[in-house]
C-alpha cells in the first residue's frame, strides 16, 4: 500500500472525528470477538496504514497518527508505515508510553477520546475510562466511522457452518453445556456470555471457515441456566446444522442482535463474562448485573480428553510423514541445483497435508526463512521478500495443518548443503534447552514460567536469547494458540494439567545470518506418584527427525545423545509404515543414531 | 511448659477479654516492628502456648484456642501443644480455614474481634476489617490485655547502640539518608516512617544486641525531607552514639511516642508507608495521609556496595576456616569413638567463629541434625532431643555468624562412616540442582522464580522435592534472611541485581532417614553483555567443600565434575594460608578432585 494511501485514507478517518467532536480515536487491530487472527472486514488497521501485523494499536488525532506494536513488529512497522506520517510507538521501550498514558498527556480537559467498544475488552475498557476520568477527558465507546471510510470493506464472512464429530472431539455439545452451567453456577453466576469464536466453536462443536486457518464461525453465544442462544448470520445455517443446535438445547437469533438481547436479561440474572475476552461494550450492555472473572471455558477447552489426546497422536503420525516427504523433497532439490523458494516451499508443505484426508486448512499461514530471513522471528515470504534457497544456509520452517482430529504447529530447522561449525553450535544449544523441556518431570501445581529457564540457559550461558514464550497451548481442530497455560518467562497463573497439549519451542535468531527453531507439541500426561506427592511429564507427541547435520554432540551431555536418538527410533518406528521405500530409506538416515 | 501452665494463662487472658467485650483475640506470632526474629517480651504466644516455632497465630475465642502454622510446624507444633486444649490449624491443607475465614465463620453479628494493632500489617489489618465489615463483626485494634495475664514479662531489650563503621558499610548515613530523600519523592511523597528494624540499622548504620542473633536496635524511624526523628528507648544510647546521630541529622525521642509523633504531622505531609512490613496502628496513626507502597530501602539495602562485597568475600574465607576446623573435629571425634553430639557439634562451630576478631555473634541458631533429626526443616537441637552422632548417618549442619564485615550462612552434609548408595545418590541429585543454580547465567532482569526449578529438576525426575525455597536474600552484619529478591516457586517481583546477596540451598528430606541441604551464599554480579543484552551470573562466596565421600560421580555430567573440582580447588587455595599444617592436610584431601 502506498504512503499516500494511507494519508488520505488516514484523513478521511479525522474528517469523521472531526464531524463527530472527537479528538482522538483508538483503533485497535482485532475483531468484536478480541480474536488474534481475523477476518478482512476487520482488517481496519491494515487498511489505515498498511501495517499487516497481527497485533497494533492504531491511535489518531487532529494532528497525527501512531502505530503502537510490540518488539516483534518493529522493523515490520517502519517498514510498512514510512512516509505515510504514521509515527510507530514501541511498545516496551523506555520511553514509549502506553496509548492510555499517550493520551492522558496529549489531550486536554474536556477533550473526547473515541473508539469502537466492541473492540476493546472491558478490563482494558475499564482502564482507559479511569485514567481519562482521572485527567478529565471524555470517553465515546460508540465511536465507529470505518463504513464511511472504508467504501469497497469486505463484508462479514458467511462461511457454512458444520459439526464437528464427537468421533473426535470426544464430548457431545450436551454434555459440555451441562459442564459449563455447572462450572458458571460455582462462580456464583447464573448465566455465561462469550465473544471467544474457539470458545463458541469447542462447547457447541461446531466449526466454519470464517477466519483463515481458524476453523471457527462469527458468532456470540450465551447459555443461561436452561435455555442457550447463538448470535449468528442465519445464512451460515444449514438446516442440519440448525436441527443439530436445537436438539443441543440452543436456538439462534441474528448475529447483530447479540448486544441488544444482553439489554433485555432481567437484571436478577448476573451474567458472568472474561474481562480478557469480552468487549467493553458487552460489559456496558449488562451494567450492574455481569460478574467479570476467568471464561469457565478455558480450562476444559484447554485439558484434552482421552479421544482428543488420542486423535492428536494420531494426527501427529500423519503430519510427520508430510513433513519427512516436504523436507526430503526441498533437501534434494537443492541439493540437485533445481530452483526453489521460501514459497515453492511452503507449496509443498501445503500440498503434501492437503492429501491427507482429514485435513481440513492449514492451521497457521506457513513460515519459511532462509538465511537472514529466519532471523526475522515472525516473517511470512511475500512475492516481494520471496528468496530462492541455495547451499550453504539454513531454513527454518514452521506450519502447521488443522486436521479434524488434531492441529499440529511444527518448526523444524534444517541445513541446505553443509552447515558451519557456527550454525551447528547454535543449533545445538537450542536443541539443549528443547530437551531440557521435553525431559522435565514437574510436581502438580507447576505453572509455565517455573520450568521456562530451563529451554533458555543453554543460550543465556553464552549471552544469547530469544525474546519469544517457549511454549503456547494448542487447540484442537481449533485455533493454533490458546490459553490458559504457557510456557514463558511471566507467571501464567494455570498450572500444567495433564491432557494440556503446549508447544515446546525455544529459538536463536542471528541477525542478518540465520534463525533457528525446534519446535514439537508436548502432551502433559502423569508421571508417578511418590511420597512426595503427584509428579507430571510431557509426552513429546510430534513426529519428525531433526536434522542430524547440525548436531554438535561435542557439547552435548550423554542423556541430550540419547534422547535424540530415542526420538529418532519412535519417530522411524511410527512413520516408516506409511512412507514410500525411498521415503523410509531417506528417513532411516535422518534417524541414524548420533 | 505443661499443659496445665497454657490451660491457665489462656483462661486468664480469656478473662481479660470477655471483661473488654472481645468474642476473639487474635495473637500474632511477632513484634511492633514485625520482626521474624523478636526479642523475649514479644514472646506472647509461646508464653501462653508453648509453641517455639518462627511464625504462627494464634487465636483464642470464649471456648476455644486455634494456632494456625505452616508446614514447617505441623509436627513440632503438635508437639508442643499438645493435651493444651490448642487446636493444631495447618495452614495450606484442603479444608484448613484462613484466620479471617475463621473468625467470619465462628463468630455472630455484632461480635468483636480484638487485636495489638500494632502486631499485624497494614495489608493485612485492612484485609481483615473487609472481612469482619462484611459478616458485621467489629474490629479492636486496641486490644492488648498481655501484661496484665504475663506478670514476669520479660522488659524491652535495653543493650547499648553502636555505630557500624563505615569502613564495613561502605556508605555513611547521611549519604543514605540523602537516598532515601530522593527516593521518597520520587515515589510521590514527602516523608517515610519504617518500623522495621533491620532498615534502621542498614541506613543509619547503627547495631545493637535487641533480638537473638539478629544485630539491631529496637526502634522507629520518621525520615521527613528535611528531618529525622529515631523512636528509641534513650537508655540505649551513649553519649557518643547521640552525637553521631545528631551530626547525621537524625534527633532521638522516646521509643513509645511515635504513634503520637505520626498523628501529629501535618495532613499536607504525604507518609510513604510499606503495606506489608508497617502495622495498621502505624497506618490508622496517618488516618488519610499515608501512603502504602514499597520500602524506599529494601533494594538498596539488598544490593551492596563495593566494601560490602568485599567485606563479604574476606568474611567468607574466616568462615570457611571455622566450619572447616570444625568439620575436621567432628569427623574425628565420631571416627575415633569419643562420645559427640548435636549440640556438641554446634558448640564447637560457635567457638570456633567466636575466634575471630570481628565476629560479633551467631547470625541465626545453628541447626545440627543428625539422621532423621535432619530431615525436620527447621530442627533445633534441645537437650530433650539432642542425639549423639554414631557412624552410619548424614549429619546436616546449617549454621552462620555475624561478623562486622559479613552475615554468613551455610548448609553442609556430612557422612559420619561409610553412607550408604542411597545417601550418596541423594546427595548427589542435590548437588545436581546446586550446580545447576551456581553456574545459572540469565539475563537482566530476570527474576529468582525463573531459576528455581533448575534446582528441583534433579530431584523432581526422580519423584522427590522439597518444600523451602531454594534461596533467600542475606544482609550484611545483619538479618540472615532479608528481601526482597529470593529463588522460589512463586512470583517474587523483584530481579536479582548485581550486588545482591541470596542463599543456593536446595535439599531433600527422606522422613525417618535423614536430611540432605547443600547451601552456599552467591552475589549476583556482571557475566557478559553482548548483542543480546546484559548477562548476569552468580559468584559463589561460600568457601568450604562439600563432603567427598557423598558423591556419586556415575550420576554426574563432566561439566558438574568439573564445578565442584574447579570450586573445591577455589577453597583449598583461598583457606589454605589460614590453616595449621594438619589441617591443610586435611583439606587437601577433602578437596581433592572427584
Amino acid at each position: 500500500m502506498s504512503a499516500d494511501t494511507s494519508i488520505r485514507r488516514i484523513q478521511a478517518f479525522r474528517d469523521e472525528m472531526a464531524r463527530a467532536g472527537v479528538k482522538a480515536a483508538i483503533v485497535p487491530r482485532t475483531d468484536p470477538h478480541l480474536s488474534e487472527y481475523i477476518s478482512a472486514h476487520w482488517h481496519t488497521v491494515r487498511f489505515l496504514t498498511g501495517f499487516t501485523g497481527s497485533a497494533a494499536i492504531l491511535v489518531i488525532t487532529d494532528k497525527g497518527a501512531y502505530l503502537w506494536v510490540d518488539s516483534r513488529y518493529f522493523l515490520q512497522g517502519e517498514a510498512q508505515t514510512k512516509d505515510a506520517g504514521i509515527e510507530l510507538m514501541k511498545e516496551g521501550l523506555p520511553g514509549t508510553p502506553t496509548v492510555n498514558e499517550f493520551l492522558a498527556t496529549t489531550l486536554h480537559e474536556g477533550d473526547t477520546v473515541g473508539v469502537n467498544g466492541l473492540l476493546m475488552s472491558a478490563d482494558d475498557t475499564a482502564r482507559l475510562r479511569t485514567v481519562l476520568s482521572l485527567h478529565g477527558l471524555k470517553l465515546d465507546v460508540n465511536f465507529d466511522p470505518i463504513d464511511r471510510v472504508w467504501s469497497d470493506r469486505p463484508a462479514l464472512p458467511d462461511g457454512p457452518v458444520f459439526v464437528h464429530d464427537v468421533k473426535y472431539a470426544g464430548k457431545s455439545a450436551e454434555a459440555k453445556l451441562a459442564d459449563l452451567r455447572r462450572d458458571t453456577a460455582e462462580a456464583g453466576a447464573d448465566a455465561y456470555f462469550t465473544s471467544a469464536l474457539d470458545e463458541i466453536a469447542w462447547v457447541l462443536n461446531i466449526r466454519s471457515t470464517d477466519v483463515p486457518c481458524n476453523p471457527v464461525a462469527t458468532a456470540f453465544l450465551y447459555v443461561g441456566s436452561d435455555s442457550a442462544r447463538l448470535f449468528i448470520d442465519g445464512a451460515k445455517l444449514t438446516p442440519e446444522v440448525s436441527e443439530y443446535l436445537r436438539k443441543a438445547g440452543v436456538d439462534t437469533a441474528a448475529y447483530g442482535s447479540a448486544l441488544d438481547y444482553l439489554a433485555s436479561v432481567p437484571k436478577d440474572v448476573t451474567v458472568l463474562l472474561s474481562g480478557a475476552r469480552a468487549s467493553g461494550a458487552v460489559a456496558s450492555a449488562l451494567q450492574g448485573h455481569c460478574m467479570l472473572g476467568d471464561s469457565p471455558i478455558a480450562l476444559p477447552k484447554a485439558v484434552k480428553n482421552e479421544v482428543q489426546m488420542q486423535g492428536i497422536r494420531d494426527a501427529h503420525v500423519r503430519d510427520g510423514v508430510y513433513m519427512v516427504r516436504s523436507i526430503k523433497e526441498v533437501k534434494e532439490t537443492v541439493a540437485s541445483g533445481r530452483p526453489l523458494t521460501e514459497i515453492g516451499v511452503a507449496d509443498i508443505l501445503e500440498r503434501n497435508r492437503r492429501t491427507d484426508p482429514l485435513c481440513f486448512d492449514l492451521s497457521f499461514e506457513s513460515i519459511c526463512g532462509f538465511g537472514p530471513n529466519g532471523a526475522i522471528v515472525h516473517y511470512s515470504a511475500t512475492p516481494e521478500t520471496d528468496t530462492p534457497l541455495a547451499s550453504g544456509n539454513l531454513l527454518l520452517i514452521d506450519s502447521g495443518a488443522n486436521y479434524l482430529d488434531a492441529t499440529t504447529d511444527i518448526t523444524r530447522t534444517i541445513a541446505l548443503g553443509t552447515p558451519t561449525a557456527e550454525m551447528r553450535h547454535d543449533f545445538t544449544l537450542v536443541m539443549k534447552g528443547h530437551i531440557a523441556i521435553a525431559t522435565a518431570v514437574y510436581p502438580e501445581g507447576t505453572r509455565g514460567h517455573q520450568l521456562d529457564a530451563l529451554a533458555r540457559m543453554p543460550l543465556w550461558k553464552e549471552g544469547k536469547s530469544y525474546l519469544h514464550g517457549t511454549g503456547h497451548g494448542v487447540g484442537h481442530f481449533l485455533n493454533v494458540h490458546e490459553g490458559p497455560q504457557s510456557i514463558r518467562l511471566n507467571d501464567t497463573m494455570t498450572p500444567l494439567l495433564p491432557g494440556m497439549l503446549t508447544s515446546n519451542e525455544p529459538g536463536v535468531y542471528i541477525e542478518g545470518k540465520y534463525g533457528i527453531r525446534c519446535e514439537n507439541l508436548v502432551l502433559t500426561v502423569p508421571y508417578e506418584t511418590t511420597a512426595f506427592g503427584r509428579f507430571l511429564a510431557f509426552e513429546t507427541v510430534t513426529m519428525c527427525p531433526f536434522d542430524r547435520d547440525l548436531f554438535d554432540t561435542s557439547i552435548m551431555t550423554a542423556d541430550e545423545i540419547a534422547w535424540v536418538n530415542n526420538y529418532h527410533r519412535t519417530v522411524y518406528d511410527r512413520l516408516a509404515p506409511s512412507l514410500t521405500p525411498d521415503e523410509r530409506a531417506w528417513l532411516a538416515d535422518a534417524c541414524a543414531p548420533l
